[in-house]
């Protein structure tokens, strides 16, 4: 038996970039945070010290920063593709890179019912996401590119049904025909990586709409959500998956966390009030957490896209 | 000398109640986090833990739910006010009671183009706050309210100058005329309590338009904050208050407390690529804070309303 | 009617300052977040957008972290105190100083049993905080001092009841005889500033015992807590400030503002599981909140010593 | 092609369970956070909405506050195998369980010297971890148990260099010889689960040292990072990992993840004051994340033991 080095990475985490483009009077912004991973032959410095293989994580930083103006920085999987097959391309021991970005969206401020070319108020919804895995060089390059989204608090107050459960000595939970579901959704959607061509990294994606396909995937969860009588947070999961694999031919792949946030009806009997679902108690912890895969049966092998936290978080 | 009691007061904090109005298909969601505090003749129970006079927390939460349906939760502030007047009026060793309110606001989940009766998404962006103060009973009662927001991020690309400033010893920043100016906006604003009638709590401000006026302040110091040529983040946050003076008769003094969000300029020139005020690094510590008040000549006494925390947070 | 500017202050917030003492082997260090505050004729600045009389809050913060060399970080109220002078007595529009400080713990790592010259581990309980306020030129100057700390959970398992409280028509809420009692604490205490030989500011403290009042004061509230009774959280909080002032004649009023962290006994009894006072739910929100000043009869004029927020937070 | 169910699971997360034992006037008191997890075959939950065979997350939840009572809440991978073998044998559809755990530590108040039997402090320095998962039922069970710890923060501010890195054209960094190294370290340690005997599930654990287990690792690593000459946080990570895997023949392979918190030395020079590495800027964001695996060559497979987030967080 021997102590051996396993799986490892290195990087730089949480680079807030602010991206401003000024080319004409209307400004546009991009606001984005950007975590860099290398993987490769970094042993020495793990096992020895020794960092003559080891780009520093300042000089990932360095990059990151100069890519948001040397490639520019309008689609964030679009960024991460071009900084990610950077990476792998250009630092002969990267063997692979992973860059995770998160994107808060702005609006433009509204001054006498117009516009504004230069002032914008944060919206404050969901976050955008996105995970840019490349693995190898040359002919034998790989990427994955993963979009998302996280903190879309959704409601409704009507049309959520939970009933029908299995029981045994703990369960004490009471049926109901008519409830509050409530969720902050994580979603991430997994591309299906072009291959006609012949391209790879970044140039394979040349062209692709990544700003529609956000925001039709974000509108599709919504509608599913709203319109789906649901016997369970399960089966509203499953279809909003569902609804985009069926809109979206891209998409090989969602993958759905959420919260069943609790509102509990709270009991106002003892006060000669009636409480026909109108008053509720919005509770913190705990919370039911369902998460699914929804995906095509021929999706392609996922390979390490859903590595997100690499085991080590 | 002797060691004696000082201020004090008692409640129960962060009750998050959501009331849902479903009296017809199109359902109607207010979604708020309140706390009770009130004052009094409690000094028995700090003295010699007699709870004689002291009405627990638990009933003020109990009181806060019941009367989500009883008196009803539209707008935050004509809620305060029914909840602050009770406490004063109706428990007898109360001698004042301060109501605290922040509320979350949602928006319709739109499907095939039209708002859906009772699907919501949580918009996410500034948090409302209230604070209402009643003090006395009777003839002799006052009540104070000041609504606000927080959370409110707003940013320019330009437009923004800051020069001419002191200079000391330890004076190296550079001065400059174009910067992004951004802020994480806390305003306050307190509202003239009317007397005319000599009604007095809740029954004073019978018919005010608490929505309106909400929505036409935040707009108008939006608009503000995007239209001024500012010369210092001193400047836009008097010339906020002060158009909100202007345009609505019915606040008194306005107060902000905004942070100077800095978004610093990243040297690309080692990398030989220029850099025109278009890719910034977003810092998170430490930040400028600027606060200010702005107010009529004539505004009534302020009291008790600007005692947010108490002197203990 | 006119629209005028009220109270104004601006300042740099939360420097992340690191002080290590490294004049023996055996180093030290000092870790705290710094904020300033300054106020004085910044009129202009906010009428006009006139610099003349700002000095920068890029000025403070270079400020903040020299002095940590030039005069050095060990006890934090010491430092605030010549950091706050300084602003006053050095900068000519500066009528008064706010320095608002935390400080976080840090032990000395642990091997082979003895401690360690230069490797730390956090503490991570409670932060220490001090608050020094500076009014005034000249013999005119006038000094505050508020020490404190915050982010102190402590509970007791027994030795706490609730009962005999004050009922309305909303009290459900049954006594109890006995209950797990905690919170987690936040108290200041204000010193009475040294009159003797004339000294004013930094000087007028010179050689006080910062550490050992501190640690004595932490020390005094944490047996109190163990070892009262406690008929109600106001109880314990009262005689906490008391014993306080009883053993240290420096501090002229201590405030305590504690949330009662509620620990709901679990219901076990569908499941036939006895549940004598052993198993609990931590619960998040909503808590109780109590707060109270205990103070001595002839404590001198608090001024603005517990103007924490200013009234803008 | 068709759309389908991939890998899912459901479950209560953040149960804040307390159990207090008070067998003997000096109480004992263990502070948890429970999540569970099931996987088994719940589809048509999710296509079609049937709870059938879906055990609800209350009833997890309240499987989880009674079993801190039937089976007793001491070490938390304990616990956590009793109720994730009970979810896997007991409940039909279940094939597979997931506990995570969290533990926050108390130290007993200290009174004239002595410890206090029931008051308490929160110690506030790391969180425990513990991860349990189950697979499968009867002889065909297997278990796994990672422990570990979050938020020790840890620093020395010597004995730290980095250089002799590679480099690019972006390459800005200056090697140094002395620095603070700092972290924020997350550890998870992989237990070897006992084969002898027969046994499975909590069974195979029986009398296992938890507590002395985790003492002792914190304690390793704490050793190392401090005695360690460190050339690269990677090498000191490293180290910390072999020296837990030669000291606990228990543990198979320990994964950490260790954000380098950057300490940058301040800039006195403008105003003529020397800093040889005595006042820094503790900086957020960006920070470095050194993420590595140390394990034996023979540990046994880890099966899904490291799947902390299942893909999904």
């Amino acid at each position: 038996m021997s102590i051996v080095l396993g799986p490892h990475q290195y990087g730089k985490a949480e680079n807030r970039i602010v991206r401003v483009y000024r080319d004409s009077p209307r400004h546009e912004i991009h606001d984005v945070n950007v975590s860099t991973a290398l993987r490769g032959a970094f042993d020495p410095a793990h096992l020895v010290g020794d960092q003559g293989a080891v780009l520093p994580t300042d000089t990932q930083k360095q990059t990151a920063y100069s890519y948001a103006k040397e490639k520019g920085l309008t689609s964030i999987e679009k960024y991460g593709l071009e900084l990610g097959t950077h990476f792998v391309d250009d630092v002969e021991p990267v063997s692979g890179a992973r860059i995770e970005i998160e994107e808060y969206a702005w609006e433009r401020a509204v001054v006498d019912g117009a516009e504004h070319d230069f002032a914008f108020v944060r919206k404050g919804q969901e976050v955008r996401t996105a995970a840019i895995t490349v693995e190898g060089k040359g002919d034998e390059q790989k990427t994955w590119v993963v979009g998302g989204l996280k903190d879309l608090v959704i409601l409704k107050t009507t049309g959520s049904e939970f009933h029908g459960f299995l029981k045994d000595e703990y369960t004490v939970l009471q049926p109901t025909s008519d409830r509050i579901m409530a969720t902050s959704l994580v979603a991430k959607w997994r591309f299906i990586t072009p291959t006609e061509g012949g391209a790879t990294g970044a140039a394979a994606w040349e062209g692709f709409d990544w700003e529609g396909t956000y925001a039709g995937i974000k509108q599709t969860m919504i509608e599913v959500f709203a319109t789906l009588h649901s016997l369970a947070l399960q089966q509203t999961l499953y279809e909003m998956g569902k609804a985009v694999l069926e809109r979206f031919p891209a998409i090989g792949e969602v993958r759905l966390s959420a919260p069943n946030k609790h509102h509990f009806l709270y009991d106002l009997s003892p006060f000669g009030v009636a409480n026909d679902n109108e008053v509720f108690n919005a509770d913190d912890r705990p919370y039911g957490l369902i998460q699914a895969s929804v995906l095509r049966s021929d999706a392609p092998d996922a390979g390490p896209a859903w590595d997100i936290a690499g085991g080590f978080a």
